[in-house]
């Protein structure tokens, strides 16, 4: 207490002579069985200090609201709370302050380094000072700096992974998973090590590429959620990640991770397109306010890991857009060189179109450099940048090309206007001055299965329908997340959501099968926890189309009622039980004479596809509080995948 | 010219001494190939007699307009349009007519019977005094009355059909295809026929049913629009209808049309599920003002005649809904009880909801009923009353059943009425107040393909997800017709339109197949002119299922660039060649253990594909303008078509 409380707390506590208690509700709910829940031990807490109404009758009240609030889940749940209620009063402890502390002072600040838009805005408004910020605080046009999450260090985890280098065999399958970009590895040479912490082991790297390299997997504590998924997916015999408390390695693995993010970038000859190789990257998503184990975010990341540095995103209305840009911090972040993705968000109605407009943009940019350079090029200019110019002409579709050529050209133009005079000097300089539409960008438009499937689907399917070359990535909980878990089309037969008190009686809309009807769409339905190749592949087709592209991402929600740390595996078995089916329809194929749909999932086990309705909340519910339609609504639920399977397999041959 | 031009204007040309001459426009056009097109020869005459500027400059300048205008529609029209101009002056009659003109005063008009609201309302506003109705003529709720288009008595027409009673078959063909309800079947007893006409002769009727009947065609000259559809569908070897001028016909066949209007209905016995049978009742949308020939008009008539005295009618912006409703007159009317479709109009982004929320009210109200009626039926209630109610309670899905136990149930109300007493009376009166729900209401929501495609299609798909019991009929005439002819995503690859000036790029959008996706929503498309007895069929199962339905109708339309009057041929090319296809898609059989797709149009003869596209100027224009590009593309168009026959074939087997 006397280290961990602002002063001006103990101050407060001190000076009105307070009495001051203390509880592990942490510990108690872990020991009850209620996970991370401590709202009722909280509140039962609350009522047994605060003397408002007799505790006694408080508790009665609280059990009769947890009845009614919980019933619904069963009766485990509700005796798992009554225990709660009943654990408050024995493990009060009042704490016993001194009379110092009424004259407690902060010690000055260590002096961190943040930019000027950290210090001015993001710590005031998180202060919840942002009321006396003047105007001219903030930029005239509304643009937010990105790569400021990483400023919050928020702590919120009560245990943090551990790492054990000894079981490791440097799969960087926890790093693909990361929610938060919060675990990640890092390659180094003996050198770059020489003045590494005393506390900071690696292993010699393994396999193809990493020739005189050092590995390591590096948390930072306090930007982790503590979900515990990197654990659990850990494929070593022996686990090479361990939960453990924060406490005991916030301090150590700090000074660990900000060494880690230092270092020089010794993974830049290895390809990003397998898994291993893409966590090398820089996840240029990281330490979102998304739900600890959200199931949305590591695909959003690992999309940033592949094109983020020139990413455009449009970002429909719902979760993603509340992780996405919660101000005054946004998760989205740049590379050594300042790039980054640019983010917005729109509206649930209109984010396709949103999206579609940045490409339009981006099109009518390049269309005018091309128009530019075409007289261009038969006047004299210095051999390096006509031939780079050349090249880029040729070449402006291919994202790897352009951008090298873009950064020569960028380089090469200073020296070029300096000599020029006259009318070729102003359109060099116009050059420079659009300098950035040389890369070719990455046009994303992200949403949910609400905006996707519901309100925003006329725009979606026009945009789609247009064959413009932008890539949708639906993030599918198959519900309404963020307003509270309504019943979205994606909704499956038989779920229990708002809405759809009695479990949906409509069977799931087939986004997927509705968008490559069209032919000329890539579409690709995925699910990250089934299969980490398919998914990468799939962004990677998806991305390099020219036309457009829509992945359907299987999300695993704390709407579902699952435990979160679950959520890949979760995923695994949708795929399994054919409760959610692979693949990917790529266009291209059609034209080399092949079938353009590749079925990637295998003939699903039925058998256990009960099972998995029932371990998850939304279904299990409908039993329990319809038992007399639920066999039925589970049945046709059945019915709705095996007929969707057998769709796709037809499509699959051809 | 005594005799037809009203008092007012020989008035005005007599008392300001004008030079007055006469043109026969439509001899000319018709001689020089272009149809009724008379535009070019007014415009000519008029700068012929008009002093503005020299004649033969203004010659000069027409023509070069020509050139400009209908250029890229080819050199025969560009010379037929210069021969146009060159005719005008030659053929200019002056007519002298009598100084007494000046003094020309209106014989008072015969008195017809039409509505108050017709003669308060309609006539001021058609002849453009509309702006002097006071506030009051009009409804406060904005309704207005159906019903009113059969008083415009327009005219229009240049030839219109004469019946040949010794050619006919009596097939009603041409009353089928008929997109103006002004040629009808009429079926009535020698008693019936006593007070007939001179000139009203009859056939004894052929086929089922018809023991004892006459059978007559009658046209209604002055609601024709002499478009001649009905003459060129006639099948007999030697035409049972010829065109003739409406002059010839309007007095003889008006007077006839009025009598065959109040012969008794003979035919209600007569099945309407059957091309022949369904034209016996009566058209509840009849005299719209489309164009001549129109290809969407015959799929609403058909509609109405099969369940027009039930219907509740949401239009979607566009043709439809300005045929539909063009104030003051509307073209749905109602039958001798009264009963006929209500109608509306909202908006091109929400008609789909529109439907949906008439279908969510009908569906309150009835549910609202059968809660009063369960504890009704114990109560003490006139037998027959009572046995009604029961059955209606039993069947009030069933639109037949309900339709006959509502009219038996609203006859027998008023008695129990009398007798009861206290609350069983206020809940009787209610009853009453509420019959009109007793009958099931046939909801349809209709629109071009401008708004089941594009603007409105995101609430269509989700309206057609939520299983709601409405009917979406789709006049897909593949381009925005209303607004002039801009690209939608009906329009089909390498077709000019607006937003497509150099042929469309990507294929027509399978609204049928991403409709179907959903499993549990009827789908047809259809083609009138293809096949009739597809299209009833069709429409009656669409009707009957207790669920979504959407039938996709192909509408030849003038912006298609062809001769309207063959515009039932077209549809018949259109799936002979494989450019449409015809196939049903009905849930119930699927779970009749039947495979719920069944294609109804023949493996199409593609040799005949090009041809098909090159008849219409749509096509046709691109090959004169873009010729660089057309063949490319009308392969890919080619290429389009036998891809989506193949998906259907792959369905249709299962």
């Amino acid at each position: 207490m006397e280290t961990e409380l602002p002063a001006a707390l103990k101050k407060d506590i001190a000076s009105k002579k307070l009495q001051f208690y203390n509880i592990d509700a942490v510990k108690i709910a872990a020991e009850i069985g209620l996970g991370r829940r401590i709202n009722t031990i909280l509140q039962a807490a609350f009522f047994q200090i605060a003397d408002v109404i007799p505790a006694e009758d408080a508790f009665k009240f609280i059990k009769e609201a947890i009845l009614e609030s919980y019933g619904d889940k069963g009766e485990k749940i509700v005796n798992m709370n009554y225990a709660a209620v009943d654990s408050a009063a024995s493990h009060l402890e009042k704490v016993d302050y001194p009379e110092s502390w009424a004259h407690s002072t902060e010690a000055a600040a260590a002096a961190e380094e943040a930019t000027p838009f950290v210090e001015n805005v993001v710590r005031p408004v998180q202060a919840l000072k942002g009321d006396s910020l003047p105007v001219s605080s903030f930029s005239p046009d509304g643009i937010m700096p990105t790569g400021t999450t990483k400023y919050e260090k928020r702590g919120i985890a009560i245990d943090v992974p551990k790492w054990i280098p000894e079981n490791c065999i440097q799969c960087n399958q926890c790093a693909y998973v990361c929610p938060h970009a919060a675990i990640r590895p890092f390659l180094a040479t003996a050198e770059d090590l020489e003045d590494a912490p005393a506390d900071f082991p690696t292993l010699k790297s393994i396999g193809r590429d990493m020739e005189g390299l050092q590995y390591r997997i590096q948390v930072s504590p306090l930007d982790c959620t503590g979900c515990g998924v990197c654990v659990q997916v850990c494929p070593s015999r022996t686990k090479a990640l361990v939960m453990e408390p924060l406490a005991n390695h916030a301090d150590t693995q700090s000074v660990n991770w900000d060494f880690a993010l230092n270092l020089p970038d010794r993974a830049k000859h290895i390809p990003a397109h397998t898994l291993k190789g893409s966590q090398f990257r820089q996840p240029l998503f990281e330490f979102s306010g998304a739900c600890a184990g959200c199931g949305e975010t590591p695909y959003i990341k690992l999309a940033t890991q592949l094109f983020g540095d020139r990413m455009l995103v449009a970002n429909a209305t719902g979760c993603s857009s509340i992780f996405g840009g919660s101000a005054p911090t946004c998760p989205y972040t740049f590379n050594e060189l300042g790039h980054g993705p640019s983010w917005a968000n729109s509206l649930f109605e209109d984010n396709a179109e949103y999206g579609f407009g940045m490409n339009l943009a981006q099109e009518a940019r390049r269309t005018q450099i091309r128009e530019m350079l075409e007289p261009l090029l038969a006047e004299d200019l210095p051999a390096e940048l006509k031939e780079n110019l050349k090249v880029w002409m040729e070449n402006s579709g291919d994202s790897k090309i352009a951008s090298e050529t873009a950064a020569k050209i960028e380089k090469l133009l200073p020296e070029a206007i300096e000599r020029a005079s006259g009318d070729l000097k102003d359109v060099l300089e116009t050059l420079l001055h659009n300098a950035d539409v040389f890369i070719k960008k990455s046009i994303w438009i992200i949403g949910g299965d609400g905006w996707a499937y519901d309100i925003g689907y006329g725009g979606l399917d026009h945009v789609l329908a247009s064959g413009a070359d932008v890539n949708v990535l639906v993030l599918d909980t198959e519900v309404y997340s963020n307003t509270g878990g309504q019943a979205s089309k994606a909704t499956p037969t038989a779920a229990v959501a708002k809405f759809a008190t009695a479990g949906k009686r409509t069977r799931k809309k087939d986004l997927g099968l509705m968008s490559l009807s069209y032919g000329y769409v890539y579409v690709a339905s995925v699910a990250m926890g089934a299969n980490y190749n398919q998914l990468i592949r799939a962004m990677i087709e998806a991305e390099s189309y020219d036309g457009p592209s829509i992945i359907i991402a299987y999300s695993p929600c704390i709407e579902h009622g699952i435990d979160m740390s679950q959520s890949m595996f979760e995923s695994k078995r949708a795929v399994e039980c054919g409760y959610w089916n692979l693949y990917r329809f790529d266009p291209r194929r059609e034209k080399e004479g092949k079938n353009p749909f590749i079925l990637d999932s295998k003939e699903p086990d039925y058998e256990k596809f009960r099972d998995y309705l029932t371990n998850q909340v939304r279904y299990a519910r409908l039993k329990r509080q319809f038992p007399e339609v639920a066999d039925d609504l589970f049945k046709q639920a059945e019915a709705d995948v095996r007929r969707r399977y057998e769709t796709y397999k037809r499509l699959a041959e051809g």
